[in-house]
């Protein structure tokens, strides 16, 4: 790996890292959060108004993309940066988890997968090299290695297999990886501390880019999760990228930063926005409370966001009782600016060796739940 | 009236006006394209782009909005205006055509109308002195009086009584009148030429702002309609503002200018935006044409809309295949950027003496439909 890719840590607080991590089309600031475009598009979002926002790298999905409108459209239209006009750095997973969460009769093989479209039922296979194709032909920055994400309870031998196979399309990957992007390992192993450490040792024997822990928030109690992170991320290659995949959850992002987790990438804030239920500085609130029809007051005045800049809770309950498009809009705006300031002020008390008391002052309003109406 | 509402033309062009409306939050150039903002909001947009897109006025409704949120919300939270954050004029209308085409057991009385709520089926009663004040707590710059559309079939019985009927309620929403708002008749009559006559002369002597012709594209045919709408429009005060209401098809707008219509509202560029019918300069397109799938040009090189400046037909028949609210901002975007710029070249057109020329040219175009997939 030349500087594309390349991670500068700046300062750490404990296990708390600032870093940079540079690629072609630009640096991202670490602890980073990145917004998930599914299909090509951050949900309700434009790519400016997300440019706007400060989101310095994106997410998209290899699996849906594949199935629609397919690899090769995209890739003859000029990429996906092309395509979704985002000029920024992107990262694209490998499709492994949705073919675990979203596809029908998933059958494993050691080549690969095959699998049901949740589309329209379509017979598909998936193998290492043709998501390495695939995530050649969207182009993104950082590719996601594809890996067997071990469901929740599993036995050991299951999540031993598991890995094994991991490991082994790991191998398969770096083989057919693309020039000019970044390709990450997925340490897989279940909820086994043991198996954790071999599959993160057997990955770093093949020298990725950056390092991922996958297979989590899959169903397993919190206080396990929270137990494989703290146990998992110190294994990791210490000057390389840590991704915990697919969490967002803001309380789980403090515990997993304060191990020294680099990358989240997260559906809530936007998911949740559609849902009317909104971030704020004294905790979450749904949009639907009957209190909120007459309340001439922005949704959060300690918010610079358009939406609170512009608008009353008075207007967006409206617009959500009305399920207008605009309500969408708005709360997501919304939500995604509280997510990425959080990260921008998170960031800054790393530098200022305030990890610690950022965590405890948050720690209260990330619990704070005004969300029944 | 006062300097609010003045009506200044500044070139005919055979029967075809360029004209100014003065309204205290600005100028409308007409003839007009009034986008449609039901509930607040004109669906899938913000007011910036409704700005950027050069909409010099929008249109909301007095029967939505006095169901939901309700007008005395908006009064309470600084009017409609500060509601929607738009601050431009607006003309709401006045309820009368939703209550007739919306409402469930409509009861016409004397003094008003009792229906039932599209919403939740609760039982109102709308009258002449309620329509003012919900206007009033509004705060639109134009309103319009409360008439009883004539459905189409009625017997010429029906037709005069509603016509009466519309000109007694006329009288009761003058006496009403806002402040610093214009009032707007409307004509009914249904489909006979006497009856329209005997409307416009009783809503003329009552000595309105601006005049609208009401009970049109109710069902009959488009011949009937242009007729209606060749024999009244003269009919009508020249010094004054004609509305043809809810009208927006490109060709009957022709045929309305051409006969001295100045303002005009409709749904149909943002309602066939959501479903991917798009308005181009070679004739209307559906998106969801296999055809585009890999096509990387724009839907249309002649459009300098945002959509079209940054977007494949490829990526947008994407969105619209996968559902995206991306697809509707887009689409809605554009549709509305044509409409605002058809009636922005057909305003040169009129200032140049050459609305003819204009209508020969586009007759063909807004004839062309590819839309079949």
């Amino acid at each position: 790996m030349e500087s594309h890719g390349r991670f500068n840590i700046i300062k750490s607080d404990g296990n708390a890292r600032l870093g940079q991590l540079s690629t072609q089309r630009g640096i991202i600031n670490t602890p980073a959060f990145m917004p998930v475009g599914t299909n090509a598009t951050v949900k309700a979002m434009s790519p400016d108004e997300m440019k706007d926002l400060g989101a310095e790298i994106l997410l998209s999905n290899t699996y849906h993309l594949y199935l629609r409108p397919g690899h090769e459209i995209i890739r003859e239209v000029g990429g996906l940066h092309k395509f979704m006009k985002w000029d920024g750095p992107i990262l694209t997973d490998s499709g492994g988890f949705q073919v675990f969460s979203l596809s029908r009769l998933r059958k494993i093989k050691d080549d690969g997968v095959e699998f049901r479209s949740h589309i329209d039922g379509s017979l598909h296979f998936l193998s290492p090299e043709l998501v390495m194709e695939i995530q050649g032909a969207l182009g993104s920055d950082i590719a996601m290695m594809f890996d067997e994400c071990t469901p929740y309870p599993a036995t050991r031998e299951y999540a031993l297999n598991s890995l094994k196979l991991t490991t082994e399309w790991g191998k398969r990957c770096l083989k057919a990886k693309n020039e000019n992007q970044a390709l990450f390992g997925i340490v897989q192993g279940g909820v086994y501390k043991d198996l954790r450490k071999q599959s993160a040792e057997e990955l770093i024997d093949l020298d990725f880019d950056g390092y991922a822990l996958g297979g989590l928030s899959v169903g397993e109690p919190k206080e396990l999760m929270y137990e494989m992170i703290n146990y998992s991320t110190p294994l990791l290659p210490q000057d390389k990228p840590h991704y915990l995949m697919g969490i967002g959850d803001l309380m789980d992002v403090l515990e997993a930063v304060a191990a020294g987790i680099d990358m989240f990438d997260c559906v809530m804030p936007t998911r949740n926005a559609r849902n009317g239920t909104l971030f704020t500085s004294q905790g979450r609130i749904s949009i639907k409370r009957e209190e909120f029809k007459k309340d001439p007051g922005p949704l959060d005045p300690a918010c610079g966001c358009y939406t609170c800049r512009n608008y009353s809770k008075s207007f967006l309950r409206h617009m959500f009782m009305s399920r207008e498009i605009l309500s969408m809009r708005l709360n997501s705006l919304h939500n995604l600016h509280f997510f990425l300031d959080f990260f921008r002020k998170m960031r800054d008390a790393i530098s200022r060796g305030g990890f610690e008391q950022f965590r405890k002052e948050w720690t209260p309003i990330l619990q704070n739940n005004f969300h029944a109406g």
